[in-house]
């Protein structure tokens, strides 16, 4: 297999159009884009607005079995998806995530997707590229120096310095800074109080951007966000403390959506965080939306597994933008099949047929959890070259006992023409008209009930359990009015309980809450469950031990 | 004064013309500019490889007095003088430093310069600009996570936990991160040990990225960043946990250097980090050194005062650079010698030719102190509408004393026009090949000398103190080798001496050195005296509370 290529040698061999072009195609003109390089470009404000009252086209959503270490490919096949839309002559965009740095040098894979469906140029999605995630941590830490700062010259605003609800962020798998006592050192460095970091994704300024309709709307949200609490437990907001004027100025740019393009030179607006397990994880609104307006099909993805991933697209994203997909795409892989079934990665080779029926049990849960919501679903094979005919139609017939149809997709080794069967039937099953969105659970559902509906109607558990003190929170917050608000499950990816070691569709698990934090600028409430962090740690080798520049200026080892 | 216009309402009524008419001026294709947005690009390292053994142009410093809170307007003045010397006929480019985020939300006014002499587009320099200070804070940081998680999983270097001499950076005014204790709250998240933070401008990777000649020069120098020491005070390099390749991949963009223009459309390199209190602060090496290549005259900029700018730019960079400088500009105003000659800032208003008499002893010093270097003088008189004609001749009359010139200088009204003077007199000076430049110091002056050098002769100190302890490290470094490294003074800006408070020209006061620090990457010794601190805070109403973006998208309140 001398002549198979990393993801890193197609990205750098692609034949990529200037953005303008790329961006003229969907008829944006070029003093709307503001060029990052000549690969890269952001879409003005302006012509964002103008775009308003035209008619949308057709979303997609891709989403995921739980996530092995075998691989699923779900960015790579919502690439693939977007040209093969492209390709059977649909206006097509792709509207993905962004990716985080701190993964990046940890274990993840990166976040253009791979083989011969990726989004380019990939070094530069997969480390700075324009910049979003460093303004969205400048924002965030702004806001908690400026906290710091109003305690240390009198605190007018009398927050009770024990119930400070902002922590800081960084862009970084720190372990070292998820807990710390700061303020030490002396009066000159104010008074000491715990606190800690989160991955920049997990910030509420994250979500804020990515919810957000424009800067208007961005701004008020920010002066929306919660602070801390006095010590009667009523709320202060970053717009007492006069943050949101500055943090909105610091996002302006952030907040325009990225327009790069595929291998294919088709367009794709990268937009917005990643991490559904610890965020809600979706590409934002505003890119998602104005590429509806520009566009017949719009291909989005939502992940880790649809548990977490569609989960939150629907009940949180399109209830928010009144968005109403038009139907939904799983991936799943044979090998994952296999995992799922009990398999270890270095058998994966092996053909076994009995393991992929057995796993097929989690594919299984997926497709009837995204059925509850209304949207039709087809499921995607993404083709490994080790899969064994046998094996793959295990798996076809395992869906059509779903009612449902799987289709053996080859895009990471053909690009779009590999998965021409997918495009045609996604384009079938949106324009049945079938769709019938609705999300899981409707607004005036009180907070810790709709914990339950997501754990028991998704994850298939037993029962929530969470303290009184969990509980007591839940309650307060409904009395000050965030009762309507949906919830933003924190979970491990890996299972449908809590337990990342749970392959399969386990059911009658118990999901502990450990935690719940409001974030009322975004306008949902953070349930943390199990065990699951929202700031990573690095393993024992991590990759960027194996990063550099090679003699030529290129970089190595970066996927 | 109706017609008086803000720094920003000039700026955003500049005429830019597009960032590649403007390299192609010097003789830059367009192929080696990396646009970011129409007004600002990257310079290839291809294109500045390509220069090398081509003949430098003239060099010229500014720098200043000691900061006063009347304002002293040195980057006005460098930029200023740029756009004097293409007015006279010489090919001229302006070096600058970037912004820090951290000062722009409290209480500095901008780093692109002001008035009619400003570096644009103003907005942009002085928030995110092209992502240079996040790449650095990224790199800083990363090195910490992977030191951190080199302990947590093992410890294989056995690194002394109480001697890791590595913390971690925000480009943020936070003074609760200055001193924390870290990785608390239980077994996943490592050891609990003391550290903080520093603002990323005081990082060692700041000052690597501006004194590395090349990509390889940057990779070499980042992994001879000592981490920590070992129970046997061996020290440990950032290589020996593999760290360096990463950090150099996440600098690859950061170490070119910016482009951008004057409001007279004249070329700028912005580029390197500015804060000459606690960092080397100077132009990068990579864009002074560039820049000679292209123009006939590279005028750039050292400050605060020239007692910490000017000494670290000679006894640093052009010592390190190889660089000599052909004459020196030191920026003075009549208000800050009335308020060195004791005039509070509300009665600057009244004609006090005593008080501008008395604090000229300042300006005097500063003169004497970088004649030391053999660099030939001349003073900029910048120029304020209050300034009375008796006032300005008090300044002339003294610095003629000196045996150099003053010169009034009217660019922040005027633009180039104003300031055809100065220009005249900075090529008769650069051109009188009168310039000897040698360092303060040699090399091999040992360490503490090197600090009581400068102190004494710079500073007019009458002794430097410092515990045993201090005395003691810098002695392990000179037994390891180190000792041939020139010293970085941190010292406060407002003053000779370490107090803030004693403007003037103090003499025979004491220089307490708190701490030293190895910057064994960068290639100095960091020497922190008095009471200054490597992370600031913000004040009692940050400049922040005034910042945001108006009803036409506009950002108010930025200067």
């Amino acid at each position: 297999m001398a002549d198979v290529k990393s993801d890193i040698e197609i990205a750098r061999a692609a034949k990529k159009k200037p953005i303008l072009e790329i961006g003229a195609k969907l008829g944006i003109p070029a003093e709307h884009l503001l060029p990052y390089g000549h690969d890269k470009a952001k879409i003005s404000a302006e012509f964002i607005a103008e775009q308003k009252g035209k008619k949308n086209g057709k979303l997609i959503l891709v989403t995921a079995i739980n996530p092995t270490p075998a691989g699923e490919g779900k960015t790579t096949t919502t690439v693939g998806l977007g040209d093969g839309l492209n390709r059977i002559g649909k206006k097509a965009i792709t509207c993905i995530r962004e990716a985080s740095l701190g993964p990046c040098f940890g274990v993840k894979g990166g976040a253009a997707g791979g083989g011969y469906a990726q989004v380019v140029p990939m070094e530069d999605m997969n480390l700075h590229f324009t910049g979003d995630f460093h303004a969205i941590t400048s924002a965030h830490n702004l806001l908690s120096a400026l906290i710091d700062n109003h305690i240390y010259w009198g605190n007018e605003q009398n927050i009770d310095i024990r119930r400070i609800a902002w922590r800081r962020v960084m862009d970084m798998n720190d372990r070292a800074l998820r807990h710390i006592v700061g303020s030490l050192g002396g009066v000159a460095n104010g008074y000491p109080r715990e606190t800690g970091f989160d991955i920049t994704v997990a910030s509420e300024v994250m979500a804020i951007l990515c919810l957000s309709m424009d800067l208007k709307d961005l701004e008020k949200r920010l002066g929306n966000i919660i602070i801390g609490y006095r010590r009667d437990k009523s709320p202060v907001f970053a717009r007492d403390i006069k943050a949101d004027g500055a943090m909105t100025v610091l996002l302006k740019d952030a907040m325009q959506p990225n327009l790069v393009q595929t291998l294919e030179n088709n367009p794709a607006f990268v937009h917005g965080g990643p991490f559904a397990n610890i965020a809600h994880g979706c590409n934002s609104v505003v890119a998602t939306t104005t590429a509806l307006k520009l566009a017949d099909y719009v291909v989005t993805e939502a992940g880790f597994g649809a548990d977490l991933g569609a989960e939150k697209f629907f009940d949180i994203k399109c209830r928010k933008a009144g968005l109403k997909p038009d139907a939904a795409v799983i991936v799943a892989t044979v090998r994952a099949m296999k995992m799922n079934g009990g398999i270890k990665k270095d058998e994966l080779g092996k053909e076994n047929i009995e393991a992929v029926r057995k796993g097929c049990a989690n594919l299984g849960r997926h497709v009837q959890n995204v059925k509850k919501f209304g949207v039709p679903v087809v499921v995607a094979i993404n083709h490994f070259t080790s899969d064994t005919d046998a094996e793959i139609q295990a798996v076809k017939d395992f869906v059509a006992t779903l009612g449902a149809e799987a289709i053996l997709c080859k895009h990471w080794a053909e690009g779009s023409a590999g998965i021409e069967p997918l495009a045609r039937k996604v384009v079938e099953l949106a324009e049945s008209g079938l769709s019938q969105f609705s999300p899981l659970y409707p607004d005036e559902m009180p907070l810790f009930q709709k914990i339950e509906t997501i754990a028991k109607d998704i994850y298939h558990a037993g029962e929530v359990i969470a303290d009184k003190s969990v509980r007591d929170q839940l309650r307060i917050w409904e009395e000050q009015g965030y009762g309507n608000l949906p919830v933003c499950m924190a979970k491990t990816q890996y299972s449908f309980s809590t337990d990342p070691n749970l392959r399969g569709a386990p059911s009658g698990h118990t999901v502990p809450v450990r935690e719940v934090r409001l974030s009322a600028g975004a306008g949902f409430v953070v349930v943390i469950t199990g065990e699951i962090m929202t700031m990573p740690g690095l393993p024992k080798v991590p990759s960027s031990e194996k990063i550099f520049l090679n003699e030529q200026g290129y970089i190595e080892g970066l996927f």
